[in-house]
């Protein structure tokens, strides 16, 4: 059973999970996948998982029971099988320095019953759906008592962290309200405009500036921790997904898209994150998705400081990209 | 030319460096090393390099001139060939948001003439002559004027972001104080007694405490990022290198190669990161080393919130590590 363990005197966090460390991996060594035929993930399989918590058919949401499991869904979401954070901790008995026990929930949603499908392969409807299960569960835990954030994230590949190779994201919904959050949201607080809206006006006139639609904008951020680096903003100030409505999500699903298109189409099948940052509480809070394809490695350097040296400037990497763009 | 770079309005900084994405690898895909008959850290290779800024030689501080290389060394300092920062670069015209020019300086430390020693292999006067030189050059750069932070870290092996084999460490004289150094301190200002003498009192007695010899203790830290991770505190407050006379540098040096070869004993050859944190101007702060293992990746749940999950605890990682102490 998992614990949340809080820095000796600092403002940090980490989550002490042993029985994470068992989960299976599809990948052997670093680019081989296993066969497919016995992809967990897959339509078919579903007796394999837990019970789904929301099963998105047919414009419904559904929900397995303990005995039965829901086929030919769309998108299927379901408790990760080997949790970072449980809802029934055990007990944290140490009391020395500063603990919590490990309640919390991890969850999975798969993307597309599809084994080989990927997001720039989506439809219009399948990118749509995907936004609003997003919107859906992020809500649902949002809504729990004690959770204080519910972090909203993708790993593609073996070298962003995937162990599956089924296209899927995860959700873990928190006590603890992220360091790196609280911080920016005092800076944010502390400004006399929304420094996000500020780069909106910065950013959509300059280089860096990779791609808009109707509601957002895609940029190489001037500060890019790594190559190719992206972020997706909403043009207007909203500070969490649940104000989203249909369009906006229809949207924000097209950008997402075309970023990882051209990305894809520009580097070729590189691993990558990306991350949802938003605050239910915080109407200052200004909703935005980061994109960090993943090229190098945060080493001693990055560890020691926490700056992080970038081999391609976001202009050039935006030069590049554009090529690639229709 | 590189660029120093503020994130748009948070205390966070990136270095732009494209020249640095042109270094070459040791390493081809994942665990090959390149054969090592041209290995430009090796003795015999010395003109492969730019000029030794310092020399280790028979008891003495030896410097290349332009035109000719000391042979025979025992441990060789050199600048960077693909620099993070450099001392002589371009202006910045960009003005928009907030740059500096890459000035800083980027170091190598070859630990020693031989390929394939490891830490580990080191005698006690090889030890000693180490850390003697990672005192010496930090001492350096940190007089060298607008030099805020010297960091001091070692990559071992690809994972941990080497591209060389050759046991090496690197240096990196910078013109910003990192921001986690500065959140550090002022938590440590702000606190009645050092929070680092803290842990010391507590952790000694603790199943989380590796090893102590007289000056120093290592302990695998109770709120561990990753698994394996070790911390080597001096008992006493001291807060930077510069401090240090030779016992104290011997004792480091004895529990930093104790750490690496109980950790290899264990687990094999496995990559790793130490770094060095201290701070020159400020008698609050207390030196230590952290050694990161790599045995896991950082992913979108990292990058989202800051915290680590972590598949191993602590005090698992000490009771297996225990096994292998003499």
């Amino acid at each position: 059973m998992s614990q949340i363990r809080k820095h000796y005197f600092l403002d940090e966090y980490c989550i002490i999970a042993p029985s994470r460390g068992k989960r299976p991996s599809d990948y052997l060594g670093d680019v081989l996948e296993k066969e497919t035929s016995d992809c967990v993930f897959c339509k078919g399989y579903e007796e394999k998982t837990p019970p789904a918590t929301a099963v998105y058919k047919n414009g419904q949401i559904l929900q397995d029971s303990e005995k039965s499991r829901i086929k030919d869904w769309d998108i299927r979401c379901f408790p990760n099988l080997y949790p970072a954070l449980a809802p029934n901790p055990a007990k944290v008995s140490n009391t020395e320095f500063q603990a919590m026990e490990g309640y919390g929930f991890h969850e999975v949603i798969v993307e597309t019953p599809k084994h080989s499908r990927q997001i720039p392969d989506f439809t219009d409807n399948e990118i749509l759906l995907l936004m609003k299960a997003y919107k859906e569960q992020v809500n649902y835990y949002q809504s729990l008592e004690n959770i204080k954030y519910v972090s909203l994230f993708k790993n593609k590949g073996e070298r962003a962290g995937a162990s599956i190779a089924h296209t899927h994201s995860q959700l873990l919904a928190l006590t603890v309200m992220p360091p790196r959050l609280k911080r920016e949201i005092q800076t944010i607080k502390s400004s006399e405009t929304c420094p996000y809206c500020n780069i909106l006006v910065k950013e959509c006139g300059s280089n860096r500036l990779l791609y808009r639609n109707e509601e957002f904008i895609v940029i190489a951020p001037f500060c890019s921790k790594v190559p190719y680096e992206l972020w997706i903003l909403p043009q207007r100030h909203i500070h969490h997904i649940s104000d989203f409505t249909d369009d906006l999500l229809r949207f924000l699903g097209g950008a997402i898209r075309l970023s990882l298109s051209v990305l894809s189409n520009s580097i070729g099948d590189l691993p990558y994150n990306y991350m949802f940052y938003q605050l239910n509480d915080d109407p200052e809070y200004h909703f935005n998705v980061k994109i960090q394809p993943v090229t190098s490695i945060a080493a001693g350097f990055e560890k020691n400081t926490g700056i992080y040296i970038n081999t391609m400037s976001p202009e050039k990497a935006v030069e590049q990209l554009k090529t690639n763009l229709l």
